[in-house]
């Protein structure tokens, strides 16, 4: 365990586990476990696109009490990025290594908000040997009903983690960039409530690593309280259609505008894998507008205007 | 109606009605009437982006008997290519209009295959003043279940229309583009079972327009037959269920590598007409595989194979 990078896959898998059980307790079934191997890296598109290998630890529930369909995968990958994609990041070469954690849950109930969160290191070698890494991620929250609480609560616990570790961690630029890159153009909507999202730290990585662990420990406190809270709130069949449909921009977020998916399905990452993102069920009804006043209407207007701020400024800071 | 970008459009116009009155008539529901207008051009992301104007009529029925969900748009749009966009097609210069129709049936039965098609004229005016039109569009199938006949009723239909305008039209170029084009790498499956693709086309521009026309008259002897044939087949929880599934490879398409779509969606076209093309209800299940033998594991190989030849070469060409 003498680098980061295994440092940061050991712990990844540890908190993968963790928050597995804390998932089965909550919903009461079990996730499907499905590991995948792909053995040393092999190109995928020729010569010059990418090449990959690694293996992962796929974990999915569908159809459970509490979660209609949860994804918490872990994965440790290894290969040369495409050419053109090499383009896209710091450092140079085209060897690189990843390794993460990648969680969408999606609550059968409405009133229980959607959660992401993803965790990652990157390294990628050079022409000269050199090996340069960095750390990535985020959460965040898409809500179908406004609670503030628990809005608030959510960003709460994030800014805490943030707070943790001031020499690498800024609460308000992870989630000014939470809230620019969860963004819908063609809707003119925000995903949800955002949270927080940073990339490329590679500064200070032995504090940016302690902040990675904190904000991982931080998941499950961070929406675990919100989903209990709301277990036995009623359902109604129309707030379960607005769920539906409120799902369908879920999915057209990560099919058409998020980086990882795209880049992924482009290039030949396990799709199912990369697929686990997507809800169960999903409905899009043509030119579908809320009655003014419900609180189907407030939800839309929350996520079409200015990101709000959730913390006061002194909590956020 | 002097030039061929008027014509085109007031042939779209009329299909447009024929082809609602068809649909009206098979379903016993009536398409609700969404008009719209931009009017003159104007910038949508700054001077450098795209520009647009102009007006549809978008046409869409919800919740039918036999279809769940339809659209069948007319469009007439003005403006000037985006810098980046305008280098993708032929000819110079930024200013363009386009009009054509555009479709989308998702049956309720699982027995009767979605189908698609599009139709559009394509003008372009260089900084000399010179126009350059062309025409482009395609329809194609989507069976849920393969029915040998009907795939083939509906590629001999398309094929006798190519074959009625043989200096310009060429059934097994056009069937083979739609099969490159309809195609999901992530999933290596075909959308369905293809039909007819092309653009670009800009020799014998009179006779073209002339295949546009046939093409398009050819569209309801080509789907009706088939959804009459299925009207009455009965449908099994796990028949809609496998439909369900499949429209998400549908939804996965349109949403990742439809030009027209994602092109659409990033510069400023009216979302919720171009996302009239996706189905109403839709289902993502991990990694499902239907049972070795069965009905859905014969469609799921047939888009997984190299694409079959739906009509013997004597007919084809």
């Amino acid at each position: 365990m003498s680098d980061l990078f295994e440092r940061a896959a050991a712990y990844c898998t540890d908190l993968q586990e963790r928050i597995l059980s804390a998932l089965e307790e909550l919903d009461g079934g079990r996730f499907r476990v499905d590991d995948w191997s792909r053995g040393a890296p092999r190109p995928l598109q020729g010569e010059d696109g990418p090449w990959l290998g690694g293996f992962g630890r796929t974990r999915v529930l569908e159809g459970g009490r509490v979660l209609e369909k949860a994804g918490v995968n872990f994965s440790q990958v290894d290969g040369r990025f495409s050419i053109a994609h090499a383009k896209s990041m710091p450092g140079s070469g085209r060897a690189f290594r990843a390794t993460g954690i990648s969680l969408v849950l999606h609550p059968r109930s409405p009133h229980i908000p959607t959660v992401h969160m993803n965790l990652r290191r990157i390294s990628r070698t050079g022409e000269d040997g050199q090996e340069l890494g960095w750390f990535g991620g985020g959460a965040d929250l898409t809500p179908y009903y406004l609670v503030e609480e628990d809005c608030r609560h959510f960003h709460r616990t994030l800014a805490t983690a943030c707070q943790a570790h001031p020499e690498v961690a800024d609460y308000p630029r992870f989630k000014d960039a939470c809230d620019r890159y969860f963004h819908l153009p063609h809707r003119g909507e925000a995903r949800g409530v955002g949270g927080v999202f940073f990339d490329h730290l590679m500064e200070q990585p032995d504090a940016t690593f302690a902040f990675l662990k904190t904000l991982g420990d931080a998941f499950l406190p961070a929406w675990l309280p919100i989903a209990r809270a709301h277990l036995d709130d009623p359902v109604s069949d129309s707030q379960r259609d607005w769920q539906l449909i409120r799902r369908g921009r879920y999915v057209e977020f990560n099919l058409v505008h998020d980086r990882g998916t795209s880049f992924g399905l482009k290039t030949g990452g396990r799709t199912e894998s990369i697929l686990m993102s997507l809800p169960s069920s999903v409905r899009w009804a043509y030119d579908h507008r809320p009655p003014a006043g419900s609180a189907e209407s407030a939800l839309l207007e929350l996520v079409s205007g200015t990101p709000r701020q959730w913390l006061d400024p002194d909590e956020a800071r």
